[in-house]
Protein backbone atom coordinates (compact mmCIF):
# COMPACT_ATOMS: atom_id res chain seq x y z
CA UNK A 1 0.00 0.00 0.00
CA UNK A 2 1.03 3.67 -0.66
CA UNK A 3 3.18 4.89 2.31
CA UNK A 4 0.67 8.19 3.23
CA UNK A 5 -2.34 5.74 2.86
CA UNK A 6 -1.01 3.30 5.51
CA UNK A 7 -0.37 5.94 7.94
CA UNK A 8 -3.60 7.65 7.27
CA UNK A 9 -5.59 4.15 7.66
CA UNK A 10 -4.09 2.89 10.60
CA UNK A 11 -6.14 2.93 14.27
CA UNK A 12 -6.17 1.59 16.65
CA UNK A 13 -8.32 -1.62 16.26
CA UNK A 14 -9.65 -3.28 19.31
CA UNK A 15 -12.06 -6.44 18.00
CA UNK A 16 -10.53 -8.97 15.75
CA UNK A 17 -12.11 -11.82 13.31
CA UNK A 18 -11.37 -15.76 13.89
CA UNK A 19 -9.25 -16.02 10.83
CA UNK A 20 -5.76 -16.95 11.00
CA UNK A 21 -2.81 -14.77 9.81
CA UNK A 22 -0.25 -16.54 7.61
CA UNK A 23 3.18 -17.31 8.91
CA UNK A 24 4.31 -15.30 5.75
CA UNK A 25 2.74 -11.86 6.94
CA UNK A 26 3.93 -12.67 10.44
CA UNK A 27 7.50 -12.75 9.55
CA UNK A 28 6.96 -10.00 6.80
CA UNK A 29 5.94 -8.14 9.67
CA UNK A 30 8.43 -8.73 11.68
CA UNK A 31 11.27 -8.51 9.08
CA UNK A 32 9.95 -5.01 8.52
CA UNK A 33 10.11 -4.16 12.10
CA UNK A 34 14.12 -5.29 12.09
CA UNK A 35 14.60 -1.94 10.20
CA UNK A 36 13.54 0.02 13.06
CA UNK A 37 16.85 2.66 14.08
CA UNK A 38 18.09 2.36 17.67
CA UNK A 39 21.04 4.13 19.52
CA UNK A 40 24.70 2.85 18.28
CA UNK A 41 22.51 0.48 16.48
CA UNK A 42 22.19 -1.82 19.53
CA UNK A 43 18.87 -3.32 18.30
CA UNK A 44 17.75 -4.47 22.14
CA UNK A 45 14.34 -5.23 21.11
CA UNK A 46 12.74 -8.37 20.96
CA UNK A 47 9.25 -10.17 20.43
CA UNK A 48 7.49 -13.15 21.85
CA UNK A 49 5.01 -14.12 19.07
CA UNK A 50 1.50 -16.15 20.08
CA UNK A 51 -0.93 -18.05 18.24
CA UNK A 52 -1.49 -20.94 21.08
CA UNK A 53 -5.06 -19.57 22.13
CA UNK A 54 -4.58 -21.14 25.43
CA UNK A 55 -1.41 -18.63 25.87
CA UNK A 56 -3.27 -16.30 24.64
CA UNK A 57 -6.13 -16.10 26.97
CA UNK A 58 -3.31 -15.88 29.48
CA UNK A 59 -1.75 -13.05 28.00
CA UNK A 60 -5.36 -11.48 28.52
CA UNK A 61 -5.51 -12.10 31.88
CA UNK A 62 -1.95 -10.37 32.64
CA UNK A 63 -3.19 -7.72 30.38
CA UNK A 64 -6.26 -7.59 32.91
CA UNK A 65 -8.54 -7.59 29.48
CA UNK A 66 -11.83 -8.49 32.04
CA UNK A 67 -10.91 -4.58 32.56
CA UNK A 68 -11.26 -3.62 28.93
CA UNK A 69 -14.54 -6.10 28.63
CA UNK A 70 -16.30 -4.70 31.68
CA UNK A 71 -16.54 -1.47 30.17
CA UNK A 72 -17.53 -3.06 26.45
CA UNK A 73 -14.88 -3.84 24.57
CA UNK A 74 -14.21 -6.87 22.71
CA UNK A 75 -11.28 -9.51 24.46
CA UNK A 76 -9.23 -7.79 21.71
CA UNK A 77 -5.95 -9.33 23.50
CA UNK A 78 -7.02 -12.76 23.30
CA UNK A 79 -9.38 -12.88 20.44
CA UNK A 80 -6.73 -11.73 18.40
CA UNK A 81 -5.36 -14.61 16.16
CA UNK A 82 -1.73 -13.36 16.73
CA UNK A 83 0.10 -11.35 19.74
CA UNK A 84 2.98 -9.83 19.62
CA UNK A 85 4.57 -8.87 22.73
CA UNK A 86 7.50 -6.42 22.50
CA UNK A 87 9.98 -6.09 24.72
CA UNK A 88 13.68 -4.39 24.87
CA UNK A 89 16.59 -4.53 27.00
CA UNK A 90 18.51 -1.54 28.63
CA UNK A 91 21.01 -3.60 29.44
CA UNK A 92 21.53 -4.33 25.68
CA UNK A 93 22.25 -0.42 25.20
CA UNK A 94 24.57 -0.58 28.65
CA UNK A 95 26.81 -3.14 26.82
CA UNK A 96 27.25 -1.32 23.06
CA UNK A 97 27.98 1.68 24.91
CA UNK A 98 30.68 -0.51 26.85
CA UNK A 99 32.09 -1.10 23.85
CA UNK A 100 35.42 1.20 22.93
CA UNK A 101 33.81 3.08 19.97
CA UNK A 102 31.11 4.41 22.20
CA UNK A 103 32.78 5.25 25.32
CA UNK A 104 33.59 9.01 26.27
CA UNK A 105 36.78 10.39 27.21
CA UNK A 106 38.01 8.84 30.17
CA UNK A 107 36.46 5.55 29.79
CA UNK A 108 33.17 6.35 30.85
CA UNK A 109 29.71 4.98 29.60
CA UNK A 110 27.64 8.14 28.49
CA UNK A 111 25.13 9.36 30.71
CA UNK A 112 21.62 8.40 28.50
CA UNK A 113 19.97 11.81 29.17
CA UNK A 114 16.89 9.92 27.44
CA UNK A 115 15.97 6.18 27.80
CA UNK A 116 16.87 5.79 24.21
CA UNK A 117 15.45 1.75 24.78
CA UNK A 118 11.93 2.49 25.02
CA UNK A 119 12.36 5.49 22.19
CA UNK A 120 13.43 2.58 19.75
CA UNK A 121 11.02 0.32 20.85
CA UNK A 122 8.09 2.94 19.51
CA UNK A 123 9.90 3.15 16.48
CA UNK A 124 9.90 -0.43 15.98
CA UNK A 125 6.23 -1.15 17.06
CA UNK A 126 5.41 1.78 14.84
CA UNK A 127 6.55 -0.08 12.31
CA UNK A 128 4.62 -3.37 13.28
CA UNK A 129 1.55 -1.18 13.13
CA UNK A 130 2.06 -0.09 9.77
CA UNK A 131 3.31 -3.05 8.45
CA UNK A 132 0.08 -5.04 9.56
CA UNK A 133 -2.11 -2.46 8.19
CA UNK A 134 -0.20 -2.80 4.69
CA UNK A 135 -0.59 -6.33 4.40
CA UNK A 136 -4.07 -5.88 4.84
CA UNK A 137 -4.65 -6.78 8.31
CA UNK A 138 -5.11 -4.01 11.71
CA UNK A 139 -3.22 -4.11 15.02
CA UNK A 140 -3.69 -3.39 18.36
CA UNK A 141 -1.27 -2.13 20.93
CA UNK A 142 -1.90 -2.07 24.57
CA UNK A 143 0.56 -1.08 27.38
CA UNK A 144 1.82 -3.85 29.59
CA UNK A 145 1.27 -3.40 33.49
CA UNK A 146 2.19 -6.22 34.78
CA UNK A 147 6.24 -6.25 33.69
CA UNK A 148 6.89 -9.11 36.02
CA UNK A 149 3.52 -11.21 35.33
CA UNK A 150 4.27 -11.01 31.69
CA UNK A 151 7.97 -12.23 32.06
CA UNK A 152 6.76 -15.28 34.19
CA UNK A 153 4.16 -16.20 31.46
CA UNK A 154 6.33 -16.25 28.74
CA UNK A 155 9.49 -17.27 29.96
CA UNK A 156 10.74 -13.74 29.26
CA UNK A 157 14.46 -12.30 30.74
CA UNK A 158 14.95 -10.53 33.54
CA UNK A 159 16.54 -8.41 31.40
CA UNK A 160 13.74 -7.92 29.19
CA UNK A 161 10.59 -5.17 29.91
CA UNK A 162 7.49 -5.83 28.33
CA UNK A 163 6.33 -3.07 26.83
CA UNK A 164 3.25 -3.77 25.71
CA UNK A 165 1.25 -6.54 23.30
CA UNK A 166 -0.03 -6.26 19.85
CA UNK A 167 -2.77 -7.69 18.64
CA UNK A 168 -2.88 -8.28 14.68
CA UNK A 169 -5.76 -9.83 12.95
CA UNK A 170 -8.11 -8.81 10.65
CA UNK A 171 -10.46 -5.76 11.52
CA UNK A 172 -14.21 -6.42 12.93
CA UNK A 173 -16.38 -3.45 14.04
CA UNK A 174 -15.50 -2.36 17.24
CA UNK A 175 -15.98 -0.06 20.34
CA UNK A 176 -13.88 3.05 20.05
CA UNK A 177 -11.19 4.55 22.77
CA UNK A 178 -13.35 7.47 24.89
CA UNK A 179 -9.96 9.08 24.33
CA UNK A 180 -10.90 9.87 21.26
CA UNK A 181 -13.18 12.23 22.28
CA UNK A 182 -10.37 14.23 22.43
CA UNK A 183 -9.63 15.07 18.84
CA UNK A 184 -6.15 14.95 17.43
CA UNK A 185 -4.05 17.98 18.41
CA UNK A 186 -3.70 20.41 15.61
CA UNK A 187 -0.27 21.11 13.57
CA UNK A 188 -0.33 24.63 15.38
CA UNK A 189 -0.78 23.36 18.42
CA UNK A 190 2.59 20.90 18.51
CA UNK A 191 4.56 22.44 15.86
CA UNK A 192 6.83 25.64 16.39
CA UNK A 193 8.61 27.46 14.11
CA UNK A 194 12.14 28.59 14.37
CA UNK A 195 11.66 28.97 18.64
CA UNK A 196 9.23 27.43 21.04
CA UNK B 1 6.04 5.49 -2.33
CA UNK B 2 4.92 1.62 -1.44
CA UNK B 3 5.06 1.45 2.33
CA UNK B 4 7.41 -1.59 2.18
CA UNK B 5 9.74 -0.34 -0.30
CA UNK B 6 9.95 3.10 2.28
CA UNK B 7 10.64 1.19 5.08
CA UNK B 8 13.54 -0.76 3.58
CA UNK B 9 14.97 2.41 1.51
CA UNK B 10 15.35 3.93 4.30
CA UNK B 11 18.18 4.49 6.25
CA UNK B 12 20.11 7.19 8.97
CA UNK B 13 22.24 9.72 6.40
CA UNK B 14 24.59 12.32 7.69
CA UNK B 15 25.18 14.42 4.92
CA UNK B 16 22.74 16.97 2.82
CA UNK B 17 22.64 19.01 -0.06
CA UNK B 18 22.23 22.51 0.06
CA UNK B 19 19.01 21.95 -1.55
CA UNK B 20 15.66 23.67 0.44
CA UNK B 21 12.90 21.24 1.23
CA UNK B 22 9.18 23.42 0.66
CA UNK B 23 7.39 24.11 3.08
CA UNK B 24 4.46 21.75 1.48
CA UNK B 25 6.75 18.92 2.29
CA UNK B 26 7.53 19.36 5.60
CA UNK B 27 4.31 20.30 6.73
CA UNK B 28 3.15 17.51 5.06
CA UNK B 29 5.63 14.96 7.13
CA UNK B 30 4.75 16.75 10.38
CA UNK B 31 1.06 16.08 9.09
CA UNK B 32 1.32 12.27 9.22
CA UNK B 33 3.47 12.85 12.49
CA UNK B 34 -0.01 13.61 13.98
CA UNK B 35 -0.78 10.00 13.02
CA UNK B 36 1.15 8.67 15.57
CA UNK B 37 -0.24 6.36 18.72
CA UNK B 38 -0.39 8.06 21.73
CA UNK B 39 -1.21 6.38 25.51
CA UNK B 40 -4.77 7.81 26.57
CA UNK B 41 -4.15 9.95 22.89
CA UNK B 42 -2.41 12.13 25.33
CA UNK B 43 0.14 13.53 22.10
CA UNK B 44 2.73 14.74 24.30
CA UNK B 45 4.99 15.59 21.41
CA UNK B 46 5.97 18.50 19.67
CA UNK B 47 8.16 19.72 17.64
CA UNK B 48 10.63 22.93 16.93
CA UNK B 49 10.84 23.00 13.18
CA UNK B 50 14.53 25.34 12.29
CA UNK B 51 15.47 26.21 8.86
CA UNK B 52 17.50 29.79 10.35
CA UNK B 53 21.52 29.14 8.84
CA UNK B 54 22.31 30.79 11.96
CA UNK B 55 19.96 28.61 13.78
CA UNK B 56 20.80 25.43 12.89
CA UNK B 57 24.83 25.82 13.28
CA UNK B 58 23.59 26.52 17.19
CA UNK B 59 21.63 23.71 16.94
CA UNK B 60 24.94 21.94 15.27
CA UNK B 61 26.89 23.37 18.07
CA UNK B 62 24.62 22.11 21.55
CA UNK B 63 24.13 18.67 19.36
CA UNK B 64 28.17 18.63 19.32
CA UNK B 65 28.62 18.01 16.07
CA UNK B 66 32.08 18.93 16.23
CA UNK B 67 32.91 15.29 17.53
CA UNK B 68 30.91 14.25 14.73
CA UNK B 69 33.15 16.08 12.00
CA UNK B 70 36.73 15.03 13.76
CA UNK B 71 35.65 11.84 13.44
CA UNK B 72 35.12 12.53 9.71
CA UNK B 73 31.64 12.46 9.29
CA UNK B 74 30.11 15.69 7.26
CA UNK B 75 28.14 18.45 9.70
CA UNK B 76 24.66 16.69 9.19
CA UNK B 77 22.95 18.59 11.76
CA UNK B 78 23.80 21.96 10.85
CA UNK B 79 23.78 21.49 6.74
CA UNK B 80 20.50 20.08 6.10
CA UNK B 81 17.89 22.80 5.10
CA UNK B 82 16.00 21.79 7.72
CA UNK B 83 15.90 20.55 11.23
CA UNK B 84 12.89 19.09 13.12
CA UNK B 85 13.84 18.98 16.97
CA UNK B 86 11.49 16.29 18.72
CA UNK B 87 10.17 17.36 21.92
CA UNK B 88 7.74 15.45 24.71
CA UNK B 89 6.15 16.47 27.95
CA UNK B 90 6.00 13.62 30.57
CA UNK B 91 3.40 16.24 32.35
CA UNK B 92 1.35 15.63 29.57
CA UNK B 93 0.87 12.21 30.03
CA UNK B 94 0.70 12.64 33.85
CA UNK B 95 -1.79 15.32 33.20
CA UNK B 96 -4.17 13.04 30.82
CA UNK B 97 -4.39 10.59 33.21
CA UNK B 98 -5.52 12.37 35.81
CA UNK B 99 -8.52 13.08 34.17
CA UNK B 100 -11.19 10.86 35.25
CA UNK B 101 -11.55 8.19 32.67
CA UNK B 102 -8.10 7.10 33.03
CA UNK B 103 -7.42 7.17 37.29
CA UNK B 104 -7.84 3.84 38.78
CA UNK B 105 -10.03 2.44 41.47
CA UNK B 106 -9.27 4.63 44.79
CA UNK B 107 -8.66 7.64 42.06
CA UNK B 108 -5.19 7.14 42.32
CA UNK B 109 -2.74 7.69 38.95
CA UNK B 110 -1.48 4.50 37.21
CA UNK B 111 1.66 3.52 38.20
CA UNK B 112 3.19 4.11 34.69
CA UNK B 113 5.84 0.90 34.58
CA UNK B 114 6.96 2.29 31.00
CA UNK B 115 7.76 5.69 30.54
CA UNK B 116 4.99 5.80 27.11
CA UNK B 117 6.22 9.31 26.66
CA UNK B 118 9.63 8.39 25.03
CA UNK B 119 7.85 5.26 23.70
CA UNK B 120 5.63 7.53 21.64
CA UNK B 121 8.05 10.37 20.95
CA UNK B 122 9.66 6.82 18.97
CA UNK B 123 6.61 5.98 17.26
CA UNK B 124 6.16 9.60 15.74
CA UNK B 125 9.89 10.29 14.83
CA UNK B 126 9.65 6.80 13.02
CA UNK B 127 7.00 8.21 10.95
CA UNK B 128 8.65 11.70 10.34
CA UNK B 129 11.89 9.35 9.23
CA UNK B 130 10.02 7.23 6.97
CA UNK B 131 7.75 10.31 5.69
CA UNK B 132 10.97 11.92 4.92
CA UNK B 133 11.65 8.76 2.64
CA UNK B 134 8.73 8.47 0.86
CA UNK B 135 8.81 12.01 -0.15
CA UNK B 136 12.05 12.05 -1.95
CA UNK B 137 14.36 13.49 0.72
CA UNK B 138 16.21 11.56 3.57
CA UNK B 139 16.89 12.10 6.99
CA UNK B 140 19.18 11.97 9.84
CA UNK B 141 18.49 11.49 13.94
CA UNK B 142 20.60 12.54 16.63
CA UNK B 143 20.05 12.16 20.35
CA UNK B 144 20.31 15.16 22.49
CA UNK B 145 22.61 14.27 25.32
CA UNK B 146 22.81 18.45 26.25
CA UNK B 147 19.02 18.74 26.89
CA UNK B 148 19.08 22.08 28.60
CA UNK B 149 21.14 23.72 26.44
CA UNK B 150 18.91 22.62 24.06
CA UNK B 151 15.74 23.90 25.77
CA UNK B 152 17.76 27.50 26.26
CA UNK B 153 18.39 27.45 22.72
CA UNK B 154 14.95 27.15 21.36
CA UNK B 155 12.96 28.30 24.51
CA UNK B 156 11.44 24.84 24.68
CA UNK B 157 8.99 24.91 28.32
CA UNK B 158 10.74 22.76 30.94
CA UNK B 159 8.22 20.53 30.75
CA UNK B 160 9.84 19.41 27.31
CA UNK B 161 12.47 17.03 26.66
CA UNK B 162 14.11 17.25 23.44
CA UNK B 163 15.05 13.69 22.74
CA UNK B 164 16.45 14.36 19.24
CA UNK B 165 17.35 16.52 15.90
CA UNK B 166 15.66 14.91 12.98
CA UNK B 167 17.84 16.73 9.72
CA UNK B 168 15.96 16.21 6.81
CA UNK B 169 17.09 17.44 2.90
CA UNK B 170 18.35 15.44 -0.19
CA UNK B 171 21.10 12.94 0.64
CA UNK B 172 24.51 13.57 -0.53
CA UNK B 173 27.04 9.99 -0.25
CA UNK B 174 28.30 10.07 3.32
CA UNK B 175 30.59 8.35 5.94
CA UNK B 176 28.58 5.59 7.19
CA UNK B 177 28.08 4.99 10.94
CA UNK B 178 30.86 2.52 12.79
CA UNK B 179 27.99 0.74 14.28
CA UNK B 180 26.42 -0.83 11.07
CA UNK B 181 29.68 -2.94 11.46
CA UNK B 182 27.69 -5.24 13.67
CA UNK B 183 25.11 -5.74 11.17
CA UNK B 184 21.67 -6.05 11.68
CA UNK B 185 20.21 -8.58 14.22
CA UNK B 186 18.14 -11.88 12.27
CA UNK B 187 14.92 -12.36 13.30
CA UNK B 188 16.00 -15.74 14.57
CA UNK B 189 17.80 -14.16 17.15
CA UNK B 190 14.68 -11.53 18.28
CA UNK B 191 11.73 -13.45 17.68
CA UNK B 192 10.64 -16.34 20.10
CA UNK B 193 7.24 -18.35 19.16
CA UNK B 194 4.95 -19.14 21.68
CA UNK B 195 7.45 -18.81 24.52
CA UNK B 196 11.17 -16.99 25.04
Amino acid sequence: MEFQKTVLKRRMVRHFAKDTVPDRVVNRILELAQHYPSAGFSQGVAYVVVKDPEVRKKIGHVQEEEGYVSMGFHPFISEAPVVIVVTVSEQHYHRRYQESDKLQQGGTEIPWPTPYWFFDAGAASMIILLAAVDMGYAAGFAGVSNIQGMRDLLGIPAEFHPVGTISIGKPLPDKKSGSLKRGRRSQREVVHTEHW
